[in-house]
């Protein structure tokens, strides 16, 4: 057995620091292991005390009477350090470190952290500044947190890895009030050794474990993480993740919390998507979406039947999914003969949508017929049950109804609780039945699923051949100006417009003689990367005007910079095309391209788009970068939007894979790639660069 | 006392149709009343009984000793018509009638709800199909919900007037298990007479409310609703709305529930924000943003300290705040090293922001201290404390050092609460302390307060001239072609570009001469709306080619509608100008002005605003108008967006104002009218539209 796999499934615990009294936090960790049933062998170790709990107590690590599959250690952070060298001495599997005063603190931190990392050697380290692991499927819990007093858990099919402990301590704590189970419990917290990344992929393994969530403050080894993001995909096991530092001040605050960087917010996006990894949008959809896809029931289509028992909270329930995108059909005539069958009387409301069943209460077996006709008509891909006031005082009365009418139909079934109903709730969890207190939550639980259903299998990586992944040295380096951006783009297959340079006047007329009746004038210089804002751009120049417009534009830079500019370009003017930005966005979390329309609008309202570059050896696909471009509210405008041509979107993806090519074959060398904008002409016709800039850094002897 | 005083704060209430038999419907309303200590007159009505209770029971409302201030009918549709007669007919107060089969069930029940009203006369309606009202203040239960079987109530300062029983019955229940009260509660439900703006009027006129929470699924009377917020505004009592409706199937499913047509949500939004009312955004703030306000203290900037016990979940929330814009600065040196001297040791983080409090729960008086050092720096303007697991098992420790707090100063605070602590919400909201579950609530919370602190007191009506105010007959109908509409605007004082009618290529080559360089050559027709569909637009044509472009656009027309034009126009070309659109937008809830950038992206991307006209009488100020196009994401582009020349802003709401006269003088007969685009130029050179759509119905005699 690995060290990880000992930690997840310990058949002996050491308890390093443990006390005899269980009121202390040293106390704890025992106490509950013994009250929730570890079945292995667990070993106090205090030099202060003979016997704990019944229990023979080792004065020291070295007098274990085996190397223990997992040691708790509960001291402080000064005296730990010496604790793990013992342990990792004697063959321990792994440790979970609870003590705080690490990287959190700073730099005094940081070192100390350092130093433990060095300490444990090959022995698997959790935490530091950890509240530990909770293995609820067999019963082991190697922690100390309160929110182990309850007398027993729900387990379930939700394992939950959290960056913070006491966020951790909360969901546990909510989930068992509804009656929600899960499988395991991991807080991962500083990561001086196992992250994430090793939980992702042992909970994609796990048997018990249907679906992952994650709470994310900062990930710390990207490529770990995709790896086995993809392996939990491969496996079929959905990831639902919750990440803060969406705002400047939470990304700071999770900083401090945890001390490590983050990257920016867009780019958890684009690894999210990259990865299939469904993101929350909410703090409670981190428990309610893994709720309902822990029921593992498939849904088909976007057309919901609503079936309740108090018309407001029907149509509330309705409009939420509405604004979702989901269809709410009328019953067609069959269904809605059916249910008109089961009531008589001009008030009854059983053939419509929400169905409203709200004289059932009185008559379960009206309730039971009307949940039987919906699930079993073709009509309805998903079926959502509002319970209401009733379910206060006879919790059993809808549940009952709901448990009993599981078998009918591999549809997806819930509940939403409208008033406060605690016992119901709980109830419905028992019997299987996502059940939800906030309209918001129901569609969010069935947006989730249908992404779950609509996601086409990863896109396989696309291996490059090794001649084409052999990293490039660019012999230029510094801030290039527009010709040299645009011909190391060409290199690798961006075509740019047509231009000559010019140095004259002379010879600005005499070259814009060769681009139609019209021309772009552009200031040329490596220095001055912003032209517009000094009067460096002309655009739509006739040829009799280039003359008197250059001798402009020279006194305009003149004025603007205090230098008097010596070179100049005179390009084609493209016209009919749409405009797009490419660009290089480096990232601590990685690299990725940056894709959005060009122009101003679309600037103001930020329609740009990431998608993360592959790991070494791989190329993005044509597939990935027309996801991109469709994720683009402007995507429309290339796409034949009212009856305008479509642009040439093949020619525009391959000029992409071009673009990250060379963002990938360069590697450290780019530090900053954009064509602003790259003209996407009609179909056929092809695009090209009109603008770039590239810096780069000194090619490495 | 008026009908709708006596149902607020009946003295005698009559109960036709109750039953002796309290597990019963209409045994419930008795028994209620009782329970829950009414000291006014109860007067059962069944001819089946004598005595109810150890109340006389009356065999008809005839044979009542007086006339009662309220009457709550539990009779069916059918029977209730008769009752209502005879209740107006002694003389009562106001009715409450729960029997639904009204204008929900479609044309029979509109037909029988009409006749309910002529039936009740003078005496004012609450319902039908209402679960009726609940004045918390002065313990006087008149329903027959279920969720009144609570041995108590929390009365507060919030009224609720909910357009939905059953959601009425969940907040109710939601609430109390938070220890959150009411002062009144009312379902309007049907609205046969008594509405949402009678209650807004009502409990803006209540001392015992403070905040107005309404749920609204339609507003059917937009008049007095918006006269009503108004009022309530002036009296400084905060609206709260949560408004369903928002998706197609949710407006649907609303109006299969009520029978009421609703306006667009966009109108909704306008109207919200002509009243000042806060929309709530999920179903959730409906109830937190009015806990939070009903505290009564103001936000009196955008500073926020956060306090935590639970390092996670005070960065949790501290990211919440950052989405919302809330600044969470580091405490400055003062507040640091007040912080700092409260504990030593270097695991301490008492001197950022979330200040971690950790190690407090063993140590009341560092809490307090802390706590304390917050509220009195001048940095911050607010104070969210994270209250944690220690409150499971000790609701009292945070919640007490809170409640001393209080005194210390009039800055808003208030609780997150991480994990599930029933005990902890209600203590905290008995102590008068809003607390929250979920981080949301607490940024929605902190935001509706900050709107309440920065909204300027709503614009004072501007009443116009009664010479402008006159009604204008316009002699054209249908559909006008571009002139005519452009002539219909400038008659109100929207300039055009300029521009020449023509018949012929000649008469057009003549035309262009007069316009520059550059003209516009259009399609001239009244039928034809979308001139560029079928060819007849052709923009930047030079003098010199107006005869052959004509000549092309008079065959593209000819083959796309197979009629020859006979009409077209030369206009100016205007260039360096933002394109604007300006239209009439016509909805049940009244007539709006939509503003919109121009263009293709803004298009796509719906940045569009509305803007409510007021009454009658009233006319739109200039500060409106700005307002409305500052919300829009591309208002940069107007006001000097990156070193651009800004717009004329001042022109452009003259020439809205002006248009939104229009609007109201031509009332009713005009049907649909737009802008688009209206060239809005450099400031100091005014705007001009460039092109225009009208119809109009025929003036009647």
């Amino acid at each position: 057995m690995s060290g990880l796999q000992k930690l997840l499934q310990p058949r002996s615990v050491a308890v390093v620091g443990a006390s005899a009294d269980p009121a202390k936090t040293s106390g704890r960790p025992i106490a509950y292991l013994r009250k929730h049933g570890f079945q292995g062998r667990i070993y106090p170790v205090n030099p202060r005390a003979t016997e704990i709990d019944g229990l023979p107590c080792y004065p020291e690590v070295g007098a274990l009477p085996e190397a223990p599959d997992v040691a708790i250690v509960l001291l402080s952070a000064e005296r730990t350090q010496q604790a793990i060298r013992e342990l990792a001495a004697i063959g321990t599997g792994a440790a979970i470190v609870l003590a705080s005063g690490y990287s959190e603190i700073g730099e005094d931190g940081v070192r100390r952290q350092r130093e433990l990392r060095a300490a444990a050697g090959s022995m698997r380290i959790l935490g530091p500044n950890t509240i530990g692991l909770v293995n609820l499927t067999d019963r082991i819990t190697l922690s100390a947190s309160g929110a182990l007093e309850v007398d027993q858990f729900v387990s379930g099919a939700i394992g939950l890895v959290s960056q913070s402990g006491g966020i951790l301590g909360a969901l546990l704590s909510r989930a068992a009030a509804r009656g929600v189970g899960f499988s395991k419990l991991i807080s991962t917290s500083n990561e001086v050794d196992l992250d994430l990344a090793d939980f992702i992929d042992a909970l994609a393994d796990d048997p018990a474990t249907r679906v992952i969530a994650l709470y994310v403050e900062s990930i710390r080894n990207p490529s770990t993480f995709r790896a086995a993001a993809r392996k939990a995909a491969r496996l079929g096991k959905p990831i639902v993740a919750f990440k803060i530092g969406r705002s400047e001040s939470g990304a700071q605050a999770a900083v401090s919390h945890t001390g490590a960087l983050a990257g920016s917010d867009g780019m958890y996006d684009a690894l999210f998507e990259e990865t299939g990894i469904i993101r929350a949008q909410t703090f409670s959809d981190l428990l309610d979406i893994p709720v309902a896809l822990a029921n593992e029931r498939e849904l088909g289509g976007r057309r919901m039947a609503i079936l309740t028992s108090t018309g407001g909270a029907g149509t509330l329930v309705a409009d939420c999914l509405g604004v979702a995108g989901f269809e709410l059909p009328a019953p067609d005539t069959r269904t809605g003969e059916a249910l008109r069958a089961l009531q008589t009387g001009d008030h009854a409301a059983l053939d419509r949508n929400p169905i409203d069943v709200t004289l059932a209460g009185l008559q379960p077996d009206l309730l039971r017929s009307a949940i039987r006709i919906v699930l079993e008509s073709d009509q309805y891909d998903a079926m959502v049950v509002i319970v209401g006031s009733s379910a206060v005082a006879q919790p059993e009365l809808m549940a009952g109804a709901l448990k009993d009418s599981l078998a009918l139909s591999g549809k997806p079934l819930m509940a939403y609780i409208s008033p406060h109903a605690p016992q119901a709730a709980e109830v419905l969890s028992r019997y299987g039945i996502p059940a939800f207190y906030s309209p918001e939550s129901v569609s969010a639980a069935l947006s989730a699923m249908w992404q779950v259903h609509t996601r086409q299998s990863l896109p396989e990586p696309d291996p490059v051949t090794s001649a084409a992944q052999a990293p490039l040295i660019c012999a230029e380096h510094g801030s290039l100006d527009e010709v040299q951006a645009k011909t190391l783009f060409a290199r690798f297959g961006v075509p740019g417009v047509r231009e000559i340079v010019v140095h004259s006047e002379e010879q600005a007329a005499e070259a814009a003689k060769r681009f139609g009746s019209r021309v772009v004038l552009k200031l040329l210089s490596s220095e001055i990367t912003h032209k517009s804002d000094v009067g460096g751009v002309a655009v739509n120049v006739a040829p009799q005007d280039v003359i008197p417009r250059l001798r402009q534009m020279a006194a305009d830079v003149q004025r603007h910079t205090g230098h008097s500019p010596t070179a100049f370009l005179v390009q084609e003017m493209v016209t009919g095309a749409a405009e797009v930005i490419v660009g290089v966005h480096k990232d601590p979390l990685g690299t990725a391209i940056l894709l959005g329309m060009g122009g101003v609008v679309a600037e103001l309202v930020r329609d740009t788009t990431l998608l993360l570059l592959p790991e070494a050896g791989v190329a993005l696909t044509a597939g990935q970068v027309r996801a991109a471009l469709q994720r683009l509210k402007t995507w429309p405008l290339l796409n034949g939007y009212r009856g305008r041509e479509p642009a040439d979107v093949p020619a525009l993806i391959e000029a992409v894979l071009a673009f990250a090519h060379m963002a990938q074959a360069l590697q450290a060398q780019l530090i900053e790639a954009e064509i602003n904008p790259l003209f996407v002409k009609p179909l056929g016709q092809g695009v090209c660069a009109a603008d770039g800039i590239a810096v780069l850094k000194q090619a490495a002897d």
